[in-house]
Protein backbone atom coordinates (compact mmCIF):
# COMPACT_ATOMS: atom_id res chain seq x y z
CA UNK A 1 0.00 0.00 0.00
CA UNK A 2 1.22 3.74 -0.76
CA UNK A 3 1.92 5.69 2.44
CA UNK A 4 2.07 9.36 2.46
CA UNK A 5 4.74 10.82 1.20
CA UNK A 6 7.74 11.99 3.85
CA UNK A 7 7.71 15.65 3.12
CA UNK A 8 3.65 15.52 3.64
CA UNK A 9 3.82 13.85 6.93
CA UNK A 10 6.70 16.15 8.15
CA UNK A 11 4.93 19.12 6.97
CA UNK A 12 1.15 17.70 8.48
CA UNK A 13 3.65 16.79 11.83
CA UNK A 14 4.88 20.52 12.33
CA UNK A 15 0.57 21.77 11.45
CA UNK A 16 0.33 19.42 14.55
CA UNK A 17 2.51 21.32 17.02
CA UNK A 18 -0.09 24.46 16.50
CA UNK A 19 -2.33 25.18 18.86
CA UNK A 20 -5.81 23.45 18.11
CA UNK A 21 -4.85 21.79 15.29
CA UNK A 22 -5.47 17.55 15.11
CA UNK A 23 -4.69 14.90 12.47
CA UNK A 24 -7.52 15.74 10.02
CA UNK A 25 -6.99 19.27 9.97
CA UNK A 26 -3.12 19.29 9.83
CA UNK A 27 -3.56 16.93 6.51
CA UNK A 28 -6.04 19.03 5.03
CA UNK A 29 -3.05 22.52 5.62
CA UNK A 30 -0.49 20.27 4.59
CA UNK A 31 -1.97 19.42 1.34
CA UNK A 32 -2.83 23.26 0.38
CA UNK A 33 0.76 23.79 -0.15
CA UNK A 34 0.82 21.02 -2.98
CA UNK A 35 -1.39 23.39 -5.03
CA UNK A 36 0.10 26.52 -4.03
CA UNK A 37 2.74 28.34 -6.64
CA UNK A 38 6.17 28.02 -5.57
CA UNK A 39 6.17 31.80 -4.51
CA UNK A 40 3.37 30.97 -2.53
CA UNK A 41 5.10 28.42 -0.87
CA UNK A 42 8.33 30.91 -0.48
CA UNK A 43 6.56 33.79 1.19
CA UNK A 44 4.72 31.51 3.66
CA UNK A 45 8.07 30.08 5.10
CA UNK A 46 9.87 33.56 4.74
CA UNK A 47 6.54 34.99 6.80
CA UNK A 48 7.83 32.39 9.52
CA UNK A 49 10.94 33.15 9.88
CA UNK A 50 10.22 36.68 9.83
CA UNK A 51 7.78 36.84 12.98
CA UNK A 52 10.75 34.52 15.13
CA UNK A 53 13.72 37.05 13.94
CA UNK A 54 11.23 40.65 14.11
CA UNK A 55 9.11 39.72 16.98
CA UNK A 56 9.98 39.59 20.79
CA UNK A 57 8.51 40.16 24.02
CA UNK A 58 8.25 43.53 25.43
CA UNK A 59 10.96 43.39 28.28
CA UNK A 60 8.54 45.05 30.94
CA UNK A 61 4.70 43.65 30.27
CA UNK A 62 6.11 40.31 28.03
CA UNK A 63 3.84 41.96 24.98
CA UNK A 64 4.47 41.34 22.08
CA UNK A 65 6.88 43.83 20.48
CA UNK A 66 9.43 44.23 17.57
CA UNK A 67 12.56 42.75 18.53
CA UNK A 68 14.93 44.20 21.04
CA UNK A 69 12.63 47.34 21.87
CA UNK A 70 9.62 48.48 24.53
CA UNK A 71 6.13 47.41 22.56
CA UNK A 72 3.83 49.94 21.61
CA UNK A 73 1.89 50.56 24.50
CA UNK A 74 4.65 50.74 27.06
CA UNK A 75 6.61 52.98 24.99
CA UNK A 76 3.41 55.07 24.23
CA UNK A 77 4.22 58.35 26.72
CA UNK A 78 -0.33 59.24 26.13
CA UNK A 79 -1.03 56.13 27.84
CA UNK A 80 -1.71 56.03 31.51
CA UNK A 81 1.19 54.75 33.08
CA UNK A 82 -0.51 54.55 36.72
CA UNK A 83 -3.25 51.63 35.42
CA UNK A 84 -1.79 47.93 34.84
CA UNK A 85 -4.48 45.11 33.19
CA UNK A 86 -3.53 41.70 34.23
CA UNK A 87 -3.76 39.34 31.11
CA UNK A 88 -3.19 35.95 30.31
CA UNK A 89 -1.79 36.27 26.25
CA UNK A 90 -1.10 38.37 23.97
CA UNK A 91 -5.06 37.67 22.20
CA UNK A 92 -6.28 39.08 25.18
CA UNK A 93 -4.34 42.50 24.96
CA UNK A 94 -5.37 42.41 21.51
CA UNK A 95 -9.53 42.14 22.11
CA UNK A 96 -9.13 44.83 24.95
CA UNK A 97 -7.25 47.03 21.98
CA UNK A 98 -9.87 46.33 20.06
CA UNK A 99 -12.55 48.49 22.45
CA UNK A 100 -9.97 51.65 22.24
CA UNK A 101 -11.45 52.30 25.72
CA UNK A 102 -8.76 51.57 28.16
CA UNK A 103 -5.89 53.92 27.84
CA UNK A 104 -3.43 51.77 30.84
CA UNK A 105 -0.76 49.60 30.50
CA UNK A 106 -0.83 45.84 30.25
CA UNK A 107 0.85 42.73 32.13
CA UNK A 108 0.89 39.76 30.06
CA UNK A 109 1.10 37.15 32.45
CA UNK A 110 1.88 34.40 29.86
CA UNK A 111 -0.61 31.78 30.91
CA UNK A 112 -2.53 31.15 34.08
CA UNK A 113 -1.63 28.79 37.26
CA UNK A 114 -3.00 25.16 36.20
CA UNK A 115 -1.49 22.57 38.85
CA UNK A 116 -2.43 19.76 36.65
CA UNK A 117 -0.43 21.31 33.74
CA UNK A 118 2.64 22.17 36.33
CA UNK A 119 2.09 25.87 35.77
CA UNK A 120 2.58 27.29 39.11
CA UNK A 121 3.50 30.71 40.09
CA UNK A 122 7.10 30.21 38.93
CA UNK A 123 6.12 30.19 35.31
CA UNK A 124 3.96 32.57 35.07
CA UNK A 125 5.21 37.02 35.09
CA UNK A 126 4.17 37.77 38.65
CA UNK A 127 7.56 38.31 39.75
CA UNK A 128 8.16 41.01 36.92
CA UNK A 129 4.34 42.09 37.99
CA UNK A 130 5.70 42.90 41.43
CA UNK A 131 8.57 44.36 40.75
CA UNK A 132 6.89 46.79 38.22
CA UNK A 133 4.26 47.79 41.07
CA UNK A 134 7.14 48.42 43.09
CA UNK A 135 9.35 50.60 40.79
CA UNK A 136 6.11 52.60 39.58
CA UNK A 137 3.69 55.03 40.87
CA UNK A 138 1.02 52.15 40.06
CA UNK A 139 -1.99 53.04 41.29
CA UNK A 140 -4.89 50.23 40.31
CA UNK A 141 -3.96 46.85 38.75
CA UNK A 142 -6.74 45.60 36.95
CA UNK A 143 -6.84 41.47 36.67
CA UNK A 144 -8.34 40.62 33.19
CA UNK A 145 -7.85 36.93 33.44
CA UNK A 146 -10.35 34.77 31.69
CA UNK A 147 -13.10 33.80 33.53
CA UNK A 148 -12.30 30.34 33.58
CA UNK A 149 -11.84 28.20 36.90
CA UNK A 150 -7.71 28.65 36.49
CA UNK A 151 -8.29 32.14 35.32
CA UNK A 152 -10.30 32.94 38.68
CA UNK A 153 -7.68 31.35 40.55
CA UNK A 154 -5.22 32.95 38.92
CA UNK A 155 -7.22 36.51 39.95
CA UNK A 156 -7.28 35.67 43.37
CA UNK A 157 -3.96 34.84 43.78
CA UNK A 158 -2.43 37.75 42.15
CA UNK A 159 -4.91 39.64 44.34
CA UNK A 160 -3.28 38.10 47.23
CA UNK A 161 -0.22 38.85 46.60
CA UNK A 162 -0.79 42.51 45.66
CA UNK A 163 -2.76 42.84 48.55
CA UNK A 164 0.63 43.71 51.18
CA UNK A 165 1.66 46.35 48.95
CA UNK A 166 -1.89 48.36 49.30
CA UNK A 167 -2.80 48.74 45.83
CA UNK A 168 -6.30 49.24 44.10
CA UNK A 169 -7.27 45.73 42.66
CA UNK A 170 -9.79 44.88 40.34
CA UNK A 171 -11.78 42.19 38.27
CA UNK A 172 -13.38 42.26 35.19
CA UNK A 173 -17.28 42.54 35.86
CA UNK A 174 -19.39 39.31 35.24
CA UNK A 175 -22.85 38.95 33.45
CA UNK A 176 -24.63 38.77 30.50
CA UNK A 177 -23.34 40.04 27.14
CA UNK A 178 -24.43 42.49 25.49
CA UNK A 179 -26.79 41.50 22.55
CA UNK A 180 -27.22 38.08 24.41
CA UNK A 181 -30.28 35.96 25.84
CA UNK A 182 -31.07 35.38 28.98
CA UNK A 183 -32.95 32.24 28.03
CA UNK A 184 -29.08 30.70 26.72
CA UNK A 185 -27.32 32.40 30.36
CA UNK A 186 -26.04 29.19 31.94
CA UNK A 187 -26.68 29.83 35.93
CA UNK A 188 -23.41 31.12 37.26
CA UNK A 189 -23.04 34.11 34.30
CA UNK A 190 -26.81 34.92 35.59
CA UNK A 191 -26.28 34.85 39.43
CA UNK A 192 -23.10 36.93 38.53
CA UNK A 193 -25.04 39.09 36.57
CA UNK A 194 -27.75 39.51 39.30
CA UNK A 195 -25.02 40.53 42.05
CA UNK A 196 -23.35 42.97 40.07
CA UNK A 197 -26.46 44.61 39.06
CA UNK A 198 -26.76 48.56 38.72
CA UNK A 199 -29.49 50.94 39.96
CA UNK A 200 -30.42 52.95 36.31
CA UNK A 201 -31.35 56.21 37.29
CA UNK B 1 -3.79 52.86 20.00
CA UNK B 2 -0.53 49.83 19.24
CA UNK B 3 -1.95 48.04 16.50
CA UNK B 4 -0.49 44.22 15.19
CA UNK B 5 2.99 43.90 14.50
CA UNK B 6 3.42 43.55 11.04
CA UNK B 7 5.13 40.11 10.44
CA UNK B 8 2.64 38.81 12.74
CA UNK B 9 -0.08 40.50 10.78
CA UNK B 10 1.96 39.20 7.31
CA UNK B 11 1.74 35.56 8.63
CA UNK B 12 -1.95 35.74 9.89
CA UNK B 13 -2.62 36.78 6.06
CA UNK B 14 -0.80 33.58 4.72
CA UNK B 15 -2.33 31.47 7.12
CA UNK B 16 -5.97 32.62 5.90
CA UNK B 17 -5.33 31.36 2.29
CA UNK B 18 -4.70 27.81 3.78
CA UNK B 19 -8.64 26.30 3.16
CA UNK B 20 -10.87 26.33 6.46
CA UNK B 21 -8.32 29.08 8.14
CA UNK B 22 -10.98 32.28 9.07
CA UNK B 23 -9.34 35.43 10.63
CA UNK B 24 -9.65 34.45 14.53
CA UNK B 25 -7.70 30.67 13.92
CA UNK B 26 -4.89 32.47 11.67
CA UNK B 27 -4.36 34.81 14.41
CA UNK B 28 -4.10 32.11 16.95
CA UNK B 29 -1.90 30.25 14.64
CA UNK B 30 0.31 32.84 14.26
CA UNK B 31 0.55 33.79 17.18
CA UNK B 32 2.07 30.30 17.78
CA UNK B 33 5.13 31.05 16.33
CA UNK B 34 6.34 33.42 18.75
CA UNK B 35 6.94 31.16 21.36
CA UNK B 36 8.41 28.51 19.10
CA UNK B 37 12.36 28.10 19.53
CA UNK B 38 13.97 29.84 17.03
CA UNK B 39 15.19 25.98 15.48
CA UNK B 40 11.44 24.88 15.57
CA UNK B 41 9.84 27.49 13.51
CA UNK B 42 13.29 26.97 11.17
CA UNK B 43 12.33 23.39 10.76
CA UNK B 44 8.16 24.40 9.76
CA UNK B 45 9.46 26.81 6.84
CA UNK B 46 11.94 23.73 5.75
CA UNK B 47 8.79 21.63 5.72
CA UNK B 48 6.95 24.11 4.15
CA UNK B 49 9.56 24.03 1.20
CA UNK B 50 10.21 20.77 1.13
CA UNK B 51 7.04 19.82 -0.23
CA UNK B 52 6.81 22.35 -2.96
CA UNK B 53 10.12 20.85 -4.20
CA UNK B 54 9.75 17.09 -2.97
CA UNK B 55 6.20 16.76 -3.99
CA UNK B 56 4.39 16.48 -7.53
CA UNK B 57 1.57 15.36 -9.23
CA UNK B 58 1.40 11.81 -10.94
CA UNK B 59 1.20 12.50 -14.54
CA UNK B 60 -0.98 9.42 -14.87
CA UNK B 61 -3.46 9.42 -12.04
CA UNK B 62 -3.04 13.18 -10.42
CA UNK B 63 -2.44 11.43 -7.14
CA UNK B 64 0.89 13.03 -5.18
CA UNK B 65 4.31 11.61 -5.86
CA UNK B 66 7.95 12.46 -5.75
CA UNK B 67 8.47 15.02 -7.67
CA UNK B 68 9.27 13.77 -11.44
CA UNK B 69 8.20 10.52 -11.18
CA UNK B 70 5.13 8.09 -11.31
CA UNK B 71 3.00 7.92 -7.65
CA UNK B 72 3.11 4.76 -5.15
CA UNK B 73 -0.35 2.91 -6.73
CA UNK B 74 0.79 3.66 -10.73
CA UNK B 75 4.42 2.75 -10.12
CA UNK B 76 3.11 -0.78 -8.17
CA UNK B 77 2.96 -3.69 -10.04
CA UNK B 78 0.92 -5.81 -7.79
CA UNK B 79 -1.97 -3.77 -8.28
CA UNK B 80 -4.92 -4.47 -10.42
CA UNK B 81 -4.24 -2.16 -13.52
CA UNK B 82 -7.96 -3.01 -14.98
CA UNK B 83 -9.83 -0.74 -12.29
CA UNK B 84 -9.94 2.84 -11.88
CA UNK B 85 -11.05 4.32 -9.04
CA UNK B 86 -12.20 8.37 -9.67
CA UNK B 87 -11.60 10.52 -6.39
CA UNK B 88 -12.37 13.97 -6.23
CA UNK B 89 -9.05 14.91 -4.03
CA UNK B 90 -6.26 13.51 -2.92
CA UNK B 91 -7.55 13.48 0.36
CA UNK B 92 -9.73 10.70 -0.75
CA UNK B 93 -7.29 8.63 -1.49
CA UNK B 94 -5.53 8.47 1.70
CA UNK B 95 -9.08 7.65 2.88
CA UNK B 96 -9.96 4.59 0.55
CA UNK B 97 -5.94 3.59 1.00
CA UNK B 98 -6.34 3.56 4.86
CA UNK B 99 -9.08 0.71 4.01
CA UNK B 100 -6.52 -1.75 2.29
CA UNK B 101 -9.14 -3.81 0.51
CA UNK B 102 -9.11 -1.81 -2.73
CA UNK B 103 -6.40 -3.26 -5.01
CA UNK B 104 -6.89 -1.11 -8.47
CA UNK B 105 -5.86 2.50 -9.65
CA UNK B 106 -6.89 5.85 -9.09
CA UNK B 107 -7.70 8.87 -10.58
CA UNK B 108 -7.84 12.27 -9.23
CA UNK B 109 -9.98 14.72 -10.72
CA UNK B 110 -8.94 17.41 -8.52
CA UNK B 111 -12.80 18.98 -8.08
CA UNK B 112 -16.05 18.44 -8.89
CA UNK B 113 -17.94 20.07 -11.69
CA UNK B 114 -19.85 23.20 -9.68
CA UNK B 115 -20.85 25.99 -11.74
CA UNK B 116 -21.30 28.52 -9.73
CA UNK B 117 -17.49 28.24 -8.84
CA UNK B 118 -16.55 28.47 -12.61
CA UNK B 119 -15.68 24.82 -12.54
CA UNK B 120 -16.26 22.84 -15.59
CA UNK B 121 -15.34 19.74 -17.16
CA UNK B 122 -12.15 21.45 -18.80
CA UNK B 123 -10.94 22.10 -15.04
CA UNK B 124 -10.74 18.55 -14.34
CA UNK B 125 -8.95 15.77 -15.22
CA UNK B 126 -11.76 14.34 -17.81
CA UNK B 127 -9.68 14.33 -20.77
CA UNK B 128 -6.39 12.44 -18.95
CA UNK B 129 -9.32 10.19 -17.90
CA UNK B 130 -10.30 9.38 -21.55
CA UNK B 131 -7.22 9.11 -22.63
CA UNK B 132 -6.28 6.40 -19.70
CA UNK B 133 -9.59 4.12 -20.49
CA UNK B 134 -9.00 4.51 -24.63
CA UNK B 135 -4.86 3.50 -24.16
CA UNK B 136 -5.21 1.04 -21.24
CA UNK B 137 -7.10 -2.35 -21.18
CA UNK B 138 -9.55 -0.84 -18.64
CA UNK B 139 -12.85 -3.08 -17.28
CA UNK B 140 -14.61 -0.89 -14.74
CA UNK B 141 -14.44 2.63 -13.62
CA UNK B 142 -15.81 3.06 -10.01
CA UNK B 143 -16.70 7.02 -9.52
CA UNK B 144 -15.99 7.60 -6.10
CA UNK B 145 -17.09 11.13 -5.26
CA UNK B 146 -18.54 12.60 -2.54
CA UNK B 147 -22.05 12.22 -2.21
CA UNK B 148 -22.71 15.77 -2.39
CA UNK B 149 -24.80 17.55 -5.00
CA UNK B 150 -21.73 18.59 -6.82
CA UNK B 151 -20.27 15.29 -6.41
CA UNK B 152 -23.33 13.29 -7.94
CA UNK B 153 -23.53 15.50 -10.83
CA UNK B 154 -20.03 15.24 -11.49
CA UNK B 155 -20.38 11.15 -11.38
CA UNK B 156 -23.47 11.23 -13.36
CA UNK B 157 -21.64 13.33 -16.10
CA UNK B 158 -18.59 10.90 -15.64
CA UNK B 159 -20.97 7.77 -16.58
CA UNK B 160 -22.57 9.33 -19.56
CA UNK B 161 -18.86 10.40 -20.41
CA UNK B 162 -17.76 7.07 -20.44
CA UNK B 163 -20.69 5.44 -21.82
CA UNK B 164 -19.71 5.25 -25.50
CA UNK B 165 -16.58 2.94 -24.27
CA UNK B 166 -18.75 0.26 -23.33
CA UNK B 167 -16.87 0.50 -20.16
CA UNK B 168 -18.68 -0.82 -17.11
CA UNK B 169 -19.13 2.20 -14.55
CA UNK B 170 -20.19 1.61 -10.69
CA UNK B 171 -20.99 4.13 -7.73
CA UNK B 172 -20.05 3.35 -4.39
CA UNK B 173 -23.65 2.00 -2.37
CA UNK B 174 -24.92 4.71 -0.25
CA UNK B 175 -26.51 3.85 3.09
CA UNK B 176 -26.29 3.87 6.44
CA UNK B 177 -22.64 4.21 7.91
CA UNK B 178 -21.42 1.33 10.29
CA UNK B 179 -21.63 2.22 13.68
CA UNK B 180 -24.21 4.74 13.16
CA UNK B 181 -27.77 5.54 14.54
CA UNK B 182 -30.79 5.55 12.72
CA UNK B 183 -32.39 8.40 14.58
CA UNK B 184 -29.53 10.67 13.24
CA UNK B 185 -29.53 9.16 9.66
CA UNK B 186 -31.10 12.03 7.27
CA UNK B 187 -34.25 10.74 5.04
CA UNK B 188 -32.19 10.92 1.86
CA UNK B 189 -29.88 8.44 3.15
CA UNK B 190 -32.54 5.98 5.03
CA UNK B 191 -34.07 6.49 1.23
CA UNK B 192 -30.78 5.33 -0.17
CA UNK B 193 -30.43 2.66 2.09
CA UNK B 194 -33.92 1.05 1.81
CA UNK B 195 -33.07 1.38 -2.25
CA UNK B 196 -29.89 -0.99 -1.47
CA UNK B 197 -31.05 -3.22 1.14
CA UNK B 198 -29.66 -6.81 0.26
CA UNK B 199 -30.90 -10.20 1.20
CA UNK B 200 -29.13 -11.51 4.38
CA UNK B 201 -29.01 -15.17 3.83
Amino acid sequence: MASVLPPIENLTDRFRTLPGIGRKTAARLALAFVDMTEEEAKAFAEAVLEVKSGVGRCPVCNNLCEAGKLCGICSDDSRDKSVICVVEDVRAVMAMERVRDYNGLYHVLGGVLSPLDGIGPEQLKLAELLERIRDNDVKEVIIATNPTPDGETTALYIAKLLKPAGIKTSRLAYGIPVGGDLEYADEMTLMRAMEGRRSIL
